[in-house]
């Protein structure tokens, strides 16, 4: 761990207390601009997502540690989606006077996802302003991405995980209630599936999405990608505890991967690997326009609907 | 130019606005993530830095394709501070619903930034927020940076362009007044300096640093970085008309270079090359802690101070 040193001011000051909390998981900070190397032969992979109070999270959902934790795994699970492997992290925070001294904790945060998934972070920026947001910048590395325009007809559509407590937990708080433990967790600290993806790009899946919109609008963007229709099956939907297929297919910032592929992976064995299982849910087909189809108990139902910003 | 489809949703309707206006500065947006290719034998580059509504910018003082290419410039300038060369941006917008109508003329500023650079945008992020922000990550390729730790005794002090315009358009704007045009021009639309940077760079620099939190300041963030004690001389300083010596040492965010490096660059060919003054303003030497060092007719004075965040 080699930083340089950065001059006097209050900013700085705040940097370095923050850089000095990612402890370990930090490397190279403190120049205009960080360095890395790309593996021999290996393609850069970049994606940017950013994770703004009031519109992502509300500050008595979660702690400052989760809030740093989490938008850091949202932003490396888009690596996931390309079966790309991290390299490095930036972190982009603007931190309202009101949040200052929680800036240690963010950090912790930050750290943890990192550490998570053995990824340095290698620089960022720090900013005043009204609204406290951390935008996180991820790169990766990968000989050959899944994009999510490779489905093809015939493919099975399968998902990671169990899906449902981040909106279980997010309608709980609008309602008013505390969510239940396991629902809040799963929106609290969600994990970045990148050795999950590695696995599922070995086995020859053709395209793939992290679950950010909700399971019916991601598969929605694969088949915008793809061209074809893309069916589900809402009794297949593996469900968190108390959640109903419908509520498990709107849930969205899950962070589980949905992807087609071949009908005969090994879900058994990814599940003995990495404690999490894997279902097929449904398949694609041949169509003159792109859409994706939910049905139930073998009739075609409404699509269950996701969190959407920008809806109002 | 070849972007990924998108599916159905409000906030990719004003995804699909935005890449429309980006043209053919935008190319393979639209997956989880955008691929790129490192030049072989190159070194990745990677800056992130976030231009924030109140406290960057004020919305009276810029127009929307100003505050866009504003941003934009300013994290490729970081790029040109280690002498880089851009090869990809990715811009996660806060868009308040306030400002939703002006996220095409956003857009138009991303994308004169961006050809003006020659580099593409290659993906972003869009988020619902109470706060216009706009987080530019920029990557580049070099083959050996320039950072900040590099400067030794008996190095020169260099500035690239005339300072004080964004300092003197801020403080108008602060006395309720219009900035001159020129000042205003200097804040509002400044330069990345990527080509002067990379001919510094191949005429032996050492260190070389952005110049945003006025040349005070970052000549103290090469002190820090390199040890050593850095002189400059403000009579030396290159002004823009109107400004005082102190003024322009003061002035943050001009995305001017500072660099330390031989006494004998040769500043004519470099002012014909650029249409822009190459200016030796001080020299490096060796001291037991890192410090810089203003002088003016022969004497040490008070360092001018430049605008900071956090200072409150």
């Amino acid at each position: 761990v080699a930083h340089t040193a950065l001059g006097v001011g209050a900013e700085f000051d705040i940097v370095r207390t923050m850089v000095a909390r990612y402890g370990a998981a930090a490397d190279g900070i403190g120049d205009d601009a960080a360095v890395l190397d790309l593996p021999a032969g290996q393609r850069l992979v970049v994606s940017t997502d950013v994770s703004v109070e009031g519109a992502h999270f509300r500050a008595d959902w979660l702690s400052p540690e989760e809030i740093g934790a989490r938008a850091t795994t949202a932003a490396l699970s888009d690596l996931a989606a390309m079966a790309a492997w991290p390299i490095g992290i930036v972190v982009a925070f603007t931190l309202p006077e009101a949040w200052r001294a929680s800036a240690p904790a963010l950090a912790d945060g930050v750290a943890r996802a990192a550490v998570a998934a053995a990824v340095p972070i290698v620089g960022g920026d720090l900013s005043d302003g009204a609204t406290l947001s951390l935008a996180v910048t991820v790169l990766g590395a990968v000989g050959t991405p899944v994009t999510r325009a490779g489905a093809r007809a015939g493919d099975a559509v399968w998902v990671t995980g169990r899906l449902g407590g981040p909106g279980r937990a997010v309608a709980a708080w609008q309602r008013g209630e505390a969510p239940a433990p396991g629902d809040r967790l799963r929106f609290a600290s969600p994990a970045a599936r990148l050795r999950e993806a590695v696995w599922l790009a070995s086995a020859g899946v053709t395209a793939m999405i992290d679950i950010s919109d909700g399971l019916g609008g991601d598969l929605g963007h694969i088949a915008a990608a793809s061209g074809g229709r893309v069916m589900f099956d809402l009794d297949r939907i593996p469900c968190v505890p108390g959640a109903t297929p419908e509520e498990a297919a709107a849930s969205g910032e899950e962070y589980e991967l949905a992807c087609t592929g071949p009908a005969t992976l090994d879900a058994a064995a990814f599940e003995r690997a990495f404690g999490v299982p894997l279902t097929r849910v449904g398949f694609v087909e041949a169509a003159g326009r792109p859409s994706v189809v939910a049905e139930r108990r073998g009739a075609v139902v409404a699509l269950p609907k996701g969190f959407t910003h920008f809806a109002r």
